[in-house]
């Protein structure tokens, strides 16, 4: 490509509205240029990664055995409301009406169109397994889409559905796809971690985010760097920091502590270890009447060691909160505990509660609590002898670095991360909802157990940048770079030593299969680096005059600090080993 | 590709509301798959012909210059209001307000889109001419959406769009376009036609259909088989048929043509020739007050030869039709003629009335036509004798087989074509509406000329099967064939000779750049032989063990009649060059 047939728009400044450096590095790159909120026109630069990032999805996909199909934009309601989701799901589901005002839906994902064309065409055993992909646009109404491509609202996805007769087969479908995903984020050539997802409702253990790995991440992700253990941090086991609860060494004391309402107040308070304190967070559930009215609340005090947060997800997973939860309101606290909260605990409670301990606090010995009156805290709690044991023991806290990894192979770390696929066992939510049967051997009709694998397509680009820039602008892996190598004459329009050299070099480079870019524009050099290192081409070839009077040329990578002087002769082979050849 | 990693599913009969071929065809194939009213999926058959039509495109829309980017499918509403189609669209423009009740609308085309992108990019004279393309999903409320792919709501267009200084430019930008076109088309492997269409309100000249061949086709195409002359219906040229006005030689009779009210049964009842009479329509405009009623109607006399019919588009070129017309009342005839409909004449009118005749007409001498009275035809009508000139003399009719072609160098032939590709010359009509200009040389701003170029991608694939395709199904194209060639082995599960030899001649041919398909699926031959005839790939290898046994391997091209005994050592050269390799 040279660069005068193609499109270079670069700018010095991002714009206001670009929060994140990924979002400001592709505006300022000219990948993207900003239509409405959340939505993007996506400029010749960013959409030529964007069909790399799709050619290694398609390249992979195929090689584990997966079918392309393309599934519409728009969708009738009809498929939707079979499931639920069409009256469940917010308004995150983009609803449309057509000229004869049926409904239809902006599709966000493509469950219910890829279940309803299996239910009719897999009909026999002897068709599965089966797993159809596309590449598709997708919108999603997000309530405050932002950092450009990452929370955008209409992005481009790439999602499969596996279909396969039984629970084995489809925990074989399932890890196909995970080899595959890591081949193919082996060859975008980022850093990531697989790690271990929550099932939700689903249920089993089959579920994996694929995580970029980038300090401005939004997700937390656990891993344990002696061994596999990776997941994320809703799921990440927190197992109890003590090995067995210690005897009582300690009377019960009711202490002042005027105005010291958090933890690490009252701990540095009383000279104790924040460690020896617990947190007290009061949820609530309600069962409703036929009206859908509050008929019935439950108060639940949860119970954590002070420098401990608690994690919604695993609260989410104690039975009696599984069905939703949600905090409880100051009203019912001064009722159950007869002060506000930041005296809270489990001792002298004015109405009984639910009371469930994380795992670590139920082995704690001799601990600090609130008091249940303002100003006043408890030292010296023991289970058993000051108040019962809890009614429920559970893992409730987001793990932190130097836990002990569950799979007791070393200690856990954490990294920011951006999840740009996701594998998930589905089972037979789907199939069930719209009866997606297959014939056994046996002539039965069996539901079929699903899986659904997403990537990104949109996102992966401001994740890779997100991973992979510096002060200059965007730093590409060679597989997804808008183009592998920049030719940089200087003087292209002056000299024609630069210019037939510079020629030469492009017609040698491509016959040599690089995906090359010719800078033809003319721009001063100074203008001519910067928006290539903006841009973020891997390798550089700088032609002037005085290096072919040199016989040498400069080939610099985008990390390097300085250009390498190669033999004019030596130069394609110099790119083609730079860029992995 | 081997069949079992594939998909492939294929259906004795089409479903009932398949009313056009290519639409049964598509469905028997197992190329789409209906999800709601003229929305399909595209299963992996058929979205491999869409990705073969899509890399042509590109490869040409790229050789000509034009550059790539990727427009979103959901827009905002307010762009659309620039333009005033927001408002003046019909329903077809599916519109769809997000959660915070803002307006947007999903894309049909993307004029306004892509001149807001022109109008921030483009400042300078320096960087014109450009031309944007891009290859996105498309939304079209149709009406009536019918024929699968041929009349779809949903559906996959190229929509190029170029940006020029000048005319002078845009002319130029414009015949660039269809040059690579013709290219495209010539590589789809089509017989099609570039007719001359109408360029409406813009004016100009540069506006041509490209026409797929099909005598299903919708649009009546006319050329002149011994000259360049093609046009469209709307467009085609009627000259009048008479040299000029022979001298009158009959007297002006009344005759009794009772329940006559055709021009054929005049024609016949009086036994004078079709080409004799003259046909009288009605038409009014109307002027509206300020409130938007109707103030003042004209009503008009339009008359054609007995033989002719009028065309719409060209009656709304004569001067006073062009804002606009409508077919009269009943109540506004009878007030004009005294009489209903079927008898009606520019002689002996009750109120004035604009008349005006077709060129033919124009030149007629001793013609018949109504009586203005029931029951009533008058003979011996002659111009300036019997009733003034016309008001005005135009081409109002549609041609026919046998007129001369308007460049004198033939008569013309009519053809049935189905419209799938358009490049027009749009001049300042997008960019005086959204004031998108740049600076030219002096620095002054100056609108900017644009043209837009669109290929229905989807469509063709419906237009490329009403044009080839027999009783048992399609026959594609090899340029754009889903595979270009199926290897039959006849007992792949049980003969080693057979498997081995399939498997040795897939690796040969694959190695030798063809897209074969090889079909391991064990079916029973004439299940095999009719799929593939159905799916219609071009080039198919029978592997038998009585031909391996004969050294003879059966090659049949999808038109011919019977298959060629090929020798085993020359299937791979054979294949190659019955593909045009």
């Amino acid at each position: 490509m040279k660069a005068t047939q193609f499109f270079i728009s670069t700018l010095k400044e991002a714009p206001a509205d670009a929060e994140v450096v990924s979002h400001q590095l592709m505006m300022r790159a000219g990948m993207i240029k900003r239509l409405g909120a959340g939505i993007y026109n996506y400029m010749p630069m960013g959409l030529r990664v964007i069909r790399k990032v799709e050619r290694i999805i398609r390249e992979e996909m195929e090689r584990a055995g997966a079918v392309e199909l393309l599934m519409p934009v728009v969708q009738p309601a009809e498929l939707w409301q079979e499931t639920g989701r069409f009256e469940k799901m917010g308004p995150e589901l983009m609803r449309v009406k057509d000229r004869h005002d049926r409904d239809y839906i902006i599709q966000p994902t493509s469950e219910e169109v890829v279940t309803d064309i299996a239910r009719q065409e897999l009909r026999s055993y002897k068709q599965l397994p089966k797993n159809f992909y596309h590449i598709q646009t997708k919108f999603r109404d997000e309530r405050r889409p932002r950092f450009g491509v990452m929370r955008g609202r209409e992005f481009t996805m790439k999602d499969a559905y596996s279909f396969d007769r039984d629970e084995a087969g489809a925990t074989k479908s399932y890890e196909s796809m995970f080899a595959a995903y890591k081949r193919i984020f082996d060859r975008f050539g980022l850093a990531y971690r697989a790690v271990a997802a929550d099932t939700g409702a689903i249920g089993g253990d089959l579920s994996h985010e694929f995580q970029v790995i980038a300090d401005t991440g939004e997700d937390a992700i656990v891993y344990c760097p002696t061994s596999d253990y990776a997941a994320n941090i809703e799921l990440a086991e927190g197992v109890a920091l003590l090995p067995a609860r210690a005897a009582a060494a300690n009377a019960l004391v009711r202490t002042p502590t005027p105005g010291k309402s958090t933890c690490a107040d009252v701990a540095q308070f009383l000279g104790l270890p924040l460690t020896q304190t617990v947190k007290s967070l009061v949820l609530a559930t309600d069962e409703l009447d036929d009206k859908g009215d509050i008929a019935k609340s439950t108060i639940w005090l949860l119970l954590l060691r002070g420098d401990h947060d608690m994690n919604e997800v695993k609260a989410g997973k104690v039975e009696g909160l599984r069905g939703g939860f949600r905090f409880a309101t100051v009203s019912e606290i001064e009722d159950h505990f007869g002060t506000k909260p930041g005296y809270l605990g489990p001792i002298g409670l004015k109405k009984p509660v639910k009371i469930v301990a994380d795992r670590t606090v139920a082995l704690m010995s001799d601990w600090v609590c609130g008091g249940n009156e303002a100003d006043v805290h408890i030292t010296g709690v023991n289970w058993g002898r000051d108040l019962p044991e809890p009614d429920a023991v559970a893992d409730l806290r987001n793990v932190v670095e130097g836990d002990p990894s569950p799979d007791g192979k070393g200690v856990l770390a954490i990294q920011r991360g951006i999840e740009v696929g996701h594998v998930f066992y589905l089972g037979t939510k789907y199939s069930k909802a719209m009866n997606a049967t297959f014939l056994d051997e046996t002539g039965k009709p069996k539901l079929m157990e699903m899986g659904c694998y997403g990537i990104g397509v949109t996102r992966i680009l401001g994740a890779a940048i997100e991973q992979n820039h510096d002060g200059r602008g965007i730093i590409w892996p060679v597989s997804i770079a808008p183009f592998e190598a920049v030719l940089c004459p200087i003087g292209y329009d002056r000299s024609e030593e630069v210019k037939t050299a510079a020629d030469q070099l492009y017609a040698e480079l491509k016959a040599a299969g690089v995906d090359v870019l010719l800078d033809d524009r003319g721009e001063r050099p100074g203008a001519m680096f910067a928006d290539w290192e903006l841009v973020g081409v891997p390798q550089r070839v700088v032609i002037s005059d005085r290096g072919l009077k040199e016989g040498l040329l400069e080939v610099q990578g985008r990390r390097d600090a300085e250009a390498a002087k190669i033999a004019t002769t030596d130069v394609v082979a110099s790119v083609l080993a730079r860029l992995g050849r």
